[in-house]
C-alpha cells in the first residue's frame, strides 16, 4: 500500500472546491508513491461545513482551525481562506509540524509573509503556494521553452488580468474589496497571478513604478456567492472601497527586459484576461487563459516569408502531462491546473525537494506588490531588492 | 441515502478510461437522487483489468462479460468495447433486464442497431448511446439557441471532422482500419460523431450521396496503444486497409436545409477538426472542438453596422453546466462533455424518461451512414427513410 | 516613350471600375514595357456612360460596343458587361484582331466559351480571364508552396464562397437571378471562382457530384445598384427566381484529391465567405478572403510540440508582389488583386506568352460548371473530360 | 471646371510614395468641389528626383525646396522628409501663405512644434499633420461609436505599437537610430502615432510616467532603402545608437480613464503590432493594423449569455467611407488611409474649416512625448498641462 499523506483544509469556498476536485482527480491521472487523503475540512459554520465535506470528498470537518491543526491525523494543512487569516494558521501549522500548501497571495504583507517563510524554514515542513496558471500546459511547455533558451534573450513581457465583474456600481462591498480582509484588491489578487508568471518565465524583478485607480468608491454593503455572483443587501447601506478597482506598472527585469502589466476589473467583455506576451531575441510566445490549451509561439529561425505566429494546441504527446490525458486536440479546463499542481506537491514528497513555488516565491512575490505600491505612494520607480530587505 | 444504481463496464481503453473518470467526476459536480456506482469492470486479460480497475476506480472486475451481466449486483451495463462486439452485449444485457449504455457508433450494420434497439425496447430497460459532443457546454447553447429560434429557419449546416493521426503509411493496421472490426472507416468513426451533431441541431436527414477514399491502400501490421500512439509490428507484414481514409457527402434534410459533410484522418495540421457552422434565416453559428468551450453566434437582428460573429466562452452562468463549475472565461475540458452525458443518463432514472440520445438515435444515425454508403455504390442519391425501413 | 497599349471596356459598374482602377493604379506600382491606355468605355446610356468616362478615367466613350470594335485606336477589349453578351463582343473583338480580357465567367455555357476560346485562338488574339482572386499575394504564396512541393502529395481541397446579401425575401428580382442573363447562379457566380481557385492551386477535376437550393422562389421586380443594394421596385410585381441561391458539390481531382465546394448567398453572417483549405502529404493551408493577405500554414516537417498553423501576413519582402507596396504588416485590399491581374496581362505582352488564366481555363471551369449541373439533372456523377469534350 | 489646388511635395520616400499614391487614388474614390493637382516634388539628387517625378506622377520637380516655396503654381507644400527639416520647410511655406500638410511627427522638439503653430496661424494657411491611422475604416467606426457614448465613460486604453525590424545586431545606423535627425526613437516615431489614436478616442493627457531602453548600443554605419531594408555599410566602422529600441508608459487622462503604451522594435513577430483596446463603462473596442479593416466590438447591452466581442469586417454600407469601395467583405488596404486623410485634408478647403488632425494636435502630441521623457530624466510623473505651457 502507498505512504498516504492525510490533508487538512481550511475554508471550503471556491478554491476549495478547486482544490478538492484536484485531490479527487490527481490518482486518476498521475502515478505517485505517495497518495494524498483528504481528511478534514474546516468550516466555522457547522452544518455547512458538514455539507461541504460531503459534496467535496472529505472524510471529516472541523469548526475550528486550531482542532485541525492539533490532529495527530493530518501531515499537511492547506490554507484556502481569506488573505487576512493565512500567516496565523500557517505558521501554526508549521510550528505543528504539519505541511503546508497555501492559495496565493501569501498574506497581506510582505512582513506577514516573511514570518511565515521564516516559520515554515524553521520547522522544516514542506511548503507551497498555488500560483496555479503556472501549471496549464501551454505555460509549462512556454517554460520548457524558455528554458531551453528557443527565445534567446528576453526584451519584452507584457501581461493582463483584466476582469469586468464589478463593473456594476451597484455590486455589493464584498470582502475582497475591503483592505482589511485582501490586502489589496486587483494588485493583490490578480496582479499576483500575473507577477508569478512573470517570475517563472522571466526572472527576478529589479524596479517597477505602477499606478491605480478606484472608479467606484462607494458601494452596497453585501456579501458575494460562488462564481462572484453578489448577494445583495435589503438594506442599501454604502461603505467606501478601500482596494483599487485596476493597477497597471512597468517594470525592469534583472536580465533587463522591460515588464509592463495591467490589471483590472474594469475591463469590460473580459471574463478572465489574463493574457501575456513575450518576446525574445529568437522567438515570442502567447497565451491566454480563456483559451489556455493553444500558446501561440513565433520562431525567428523559420524560414524567411514561413514565418508566423503558430497556433498549438497543447495537447499532444510533446507537451507536459499530455500523455496523462485523451489525445491531441481533446482540450482540457481550468480545474486541472490544480491537478498538476498537486502533482508537483506530491512529487516534492517524493524526491524531499520543496516543491515550486513556494513560499519564498510567495515573500518574493509580495515584494513586488508592496514595490508597486510604494511606487504609487512616492510617484517614483521602486527597487525590488530594496523593499524585500527592507523589513 | 442517496438510491445506487451499480455500473459494470465492459471495456477499459481511451473510452473506458473516459467514462470511468466522468462517473468518479459527477457527484463532485452536479446533485442527484441517485448515485452510479463504479462497481466492476471486464476484460479478457486479467492482470491488466485487475490494473485498471484500480486504476480507474471500479469495485471489482470480470474476465467474461457474460460473468458481469450475470450478476446481480449490476444494473447497468456500459458498452466500451470495439464496435463489432456491442450487439451481443447489448441484446444480452437487455435480456438479462440491465440498463445498457453504449458508445457509438452503436453497431456495425443498420441491421444489427435494430436488432439492439428491439431489445432494449422489449425489454424495457433504459439506453443510451454516447454521442458526448452533444454534451459541450457550447453545443447545448447552440440546441437553445435553435430550439428558441433565434437562428429562425435552418439553410444550411457545414461540419467536418478531420485529423492527421493516420498519415504516416507506416502506421499500423490497427483494428479501427479494419472493416470486420470497425465497421466502417473515418464514415463510422468520425462521421457518427457530426451526423449526431446534426441530428440533434438541424433534424432528420432526408436524402445523402457521399464518396470516400483510401489513400493508403496496405499497412504493415500491428496494434494501437493509448492516445493513439501505434504499437509497430516488428515482423513487417503487410495487410489490406479495408475502411475508408476519409468520406465527404452532401445531405438535404427534412425541413430543407443543405448539409456538407466531410471526414477525414488525411488532414495535416487537424488533429481534432470537429467543427461546424449552421446557417438560419436570422443568425448563424459556428464551433470548433479544438477550443470546445467557444461558440460564435452571428445574429441578423444586431444593429447594420454592429454585426459580426461574436466568440462566446460559454462559461457564464446563462451558459448550460457552467453554475456547477468555476466562473466565467474558466473553461471546461473534453472530459466534462462525458460528465455531461453521465448528468443527463442519471436524469432519465430520476424522471423515468428515456435519455436523448438513445438507441433510436443509434439506428437513425447508423441509417444516414449506410444511405452514404449505399450512395457510393450506387453513385446516386440515397433516401434515409427507405434505407431505414429497408431492413 | 514606352509603348502603348490602348483599352477599350465594355461595361462600367463594379466590375468595370474595379478595372479602372487597376489600370491607373498598375504603373504606380509596377514598371512595365508597355503601358495600357484607358482610351475608350462603352455604355448604352449615353450620359451615365460620359459620367463615368471622367470619373472613371477614360479618354473618350461610345453607347455601342460594336463602334469601339471598329476604332483603329483599340488594341484590347476589356469585357465586364452581364454574362449573357460576353459570346458575342469576345468573338467580334477577335475576329476584329483585338485582344480579349473577359470578366468571369466566360459565358453561359460551355458551348459559348469554347466558341470564344476558337475565335481567340483563330485570330491569335491574346486572351485572359478575371479570375482576380488568383492574384492575391496569399493565394501566389499558396500557389508557390505548392508547387514547390512544400505540401507534398494533396489529399483534400474544401471551400466556400458563402454570402449573405440576397436573404430578405423582398430583395429584388435582379439579373443575377435570371438564368436567361446570369447562365447560373451561385453556382456560376460564386462557384466559378471557387472552382479557379482548385484548378490553379489542386489540378484538373476528375468527376464531380452536386447539389442546388433556391430558397426564395419568386421576388419581387427591381434592380440592382452599387455594391449590390436593391433598387426596389415600386409595384410589387414579383417574378420568378431561375437560379440557384446555394449549390455544393462534391469532387474527384485528376491527382486523386477530394474536392469539397459550397457556395450560397444564405449564409447569415458571412459577406464574402471566400475560404479554402488544402490538405497536402507535408502539411496545409487555409485563406480566407476577408483577411485577405494572410495565409495559415501547417508544415509537418516542424518540430514535434512546435506544429501548428501559422499565421503568415503576406506583406514581406519574400511574399508575391510585396517589393511594390509598403512593407511588411500594411496590408493590401481586395482592389490590388485586379492590379496583380493586369501586370500579368502586360507581362504577357512582354513575353509574347499568353497569359493565366486565359480562355481556355473559362471553358474549363465551364466545364466542370456544366458537369455539376448535369449531375443535378441526372443525380449521379458526372465525368469532367466527358463533359469538356462532349461539345 | 472643378477648383484646383496644386500641390508641391518635399521628399519622395517611403511616405512621398504613399502620398503620391493617396493623391492619384483619391479623385477615383471620391467626389470633390476641389482638385488636387501633383504639381511638383523636391529631392536633392536631381536624376533619382526626376525618376520619381515620373514614377510617382507629378507634373515637375526641383531640387531646392526654396524653389519650391517660390512658385506662384503651388498652393500646399507636402513635407515628407526626416524630421528634423519639417520646421524650416513649414514656416517658410506659410511665411509664403502656402498651406501646410505634414509628416507626422511635427518636428523633432515641442518648442519647434510651437514655432510652426505660430506659422501656420499667423499667416492663416490650412494645416494639417499626417496621423494616417486615424483613418482606417475602423478606427473612424470606432471613434463613432465612442462620440455617440455607445461605450460610456472610458476606463482604459491600452496600446501598443511594436515591430521587430530592428533586431538585427549588424543593422546598421540608419537616420531613424540618430536623435539628431529623428527626435527620438521608438517613442517618437510609434508613439506618436499611438498618442494620436489615444487622443482622438479617449481625449486628452493629464500625466505620464515612462520608461525607454536601447538593447543595442552600438550599430555599423549604413544607410536604409525602401521598405525598412538595410544598405549595408561594407566599412565595418560602427557609431552610437542615440535613440530608443522600445518605450512604455503609464497615463492618466483628464477624463480619468488609465491609459499604458508601449512601442517597441524588438518585439519578435511583430510587424506592424499597432493595436489598441479601449474598455468603456458600457462596451469595449479592440483593432488591430495588420488586419486593419476589423474592429472587434463588445456591447455590455447584448444579452446576458449572448455577450462576447464581435469581429466587425468594417466594409459595409454603415461604416465610414465604405460607399466608396467595393462591397461587403472586400477589404481595404494600408494605403487607403491615406486616401481618406486626403479626403478630410480637400473638405477643409470645400468647408474653410481646418482638417483634423492639425498642427495644434501635433504640438499636443509632442507635448505628450515631451512629458514622457522628462519622467524619464526626473524618474517621477510628468504633468501633460505643465509641459505644454513651459516652452
Amino acid at each position: 500500500m502507498k505512504k498516504q499523506l492525510r490533508v487538512g483544509m481550511v475554508g471550503y469556498k471556491m478554491m476549495g472546491r478547486a482544490h478538492s476536485n484536484a485531490y479527487r482527480a490527481l490518482p486518476f491521472f498521475f502515478d505517485h508513491d505517495i497518495s494524498l487523503v483528504t481528511e478534514a475540512i474546516v468550516g466555522r459554520d457547522e452544518a455547512k461545513t458538514a455539507e461541504a465535506a460531503r459534496k467535496l470528498g472529505w472524510n471529516s470537518y472541523e469548526t475550528d482551525w486550531r482542532k485541525l491543526i492539533e490532529r495527530d491525523d493530518i501531515d499537511i494543512i492547506d490554507i484556502v481562506t481569506p488573505n487576512d487569516t493565512h500567516e496565523e494558521i500557517a505558521i501554526a501549522a508549521a510550528e505543528a509540524g504539519k505541511h503546508v500548501i497555501c492559495e496565493k497571495p501569501l498574506s497581506l504583507t510582505l512582513q506577514q509573509s516573511k514570518r511565515m517563510l521564516t516559520a515554515v524554514e524553521n520547522y522544516e515542513v514542506m511548503h507551497m503556494i498555488c500560483h496555479n496558471y503556472r501549471f496549464s500546459p501551454a505555460v509549462q511547455f512556454a517554460k520548457k521553452l524558455i528554458s531551453e533558451n528557443r527565445l534567446g534573450k528576453i526584451y519584452h513581457m507584457r501581461a493582463t488580468f483584466i476582469q469586468d465583474w464589478l463593473m456594476d456600481p451597484e455590486f455589493p462591498l464584498v470582502w475582497r474589496l475591503q483592505q482589511n480582509a485582501s490586502g489589496s484588491g486587483t494588485l493583490g489578487d490578480l496582479g499576483s497571478h500575473i507577477l508569478d508568471l512573470a517570475r517563472f518565465l522571466v526572472g527576478e524583478f529589479e524596479e517597477v513604478i505602477g499606478m491605480t485607480e478606484t472608479f467606484i468608491k462607494r458601494r452596497p454593503l453585501g456579501g458575494m456567492g460562488a462564481m462572484l455572483q453578489p448577494e445583495r443587501s435589503q438594506t442599501k447601506e454604502y461603505g467606501d472601497v478601500t482596494v483599487d478597482d485596476a493597477a497597471a506598472f512597468l517594470a525592469r527585469f534583472e536580465n533587463g527586459a522591460m515588464g509592463n502589466f495591467e490589471v483590472s476589473r474594469f475591463a469590460r467583455g473580459n471574463r478572465a484576461g489574463n493574457r501575456f506576451e513575450i518576446n525574445g531575441e529568437n522567438g515570442s510566445i502567447r497565451w491566454d487563459m480563456e483559451n489556455l490549451n493553444n500558446l501561440q509561439v513565433y520562431l525567428e529561425e523559420d524560414e524567411p516569408g514561413l514565418q508566423g505566429f503558430r497556433t498549438i494546441n497543447c495537447t499532444e504527446m510533446e507537451h507536459p502531462y499530455a500523455s496523462a490525458y485523451w489525445g491531441a486536440g481533446h482540450i482540457l479546463g481550468y480545474e486541472h491546473t490544480f491537478i498538476h499542481l498537486l502533482d508537483e506537491f506530491v512529487r516534492a514528497f517524493e524526491t524531499k525537494n520543496n516543491p515550486s513555488p513556494d513560499f519564498e516565491d510567495g515573500v518574493k512575490n509580495q515584494a513586488v506588490l508592496e514595490a508597486v505600491e510604494r511606487s504609487i505612494e512616492t510617484r517614483t520607480w521602486s527597487n525590488f531588492t530594496d523593499i524585500l530587505q527592507s523589513i
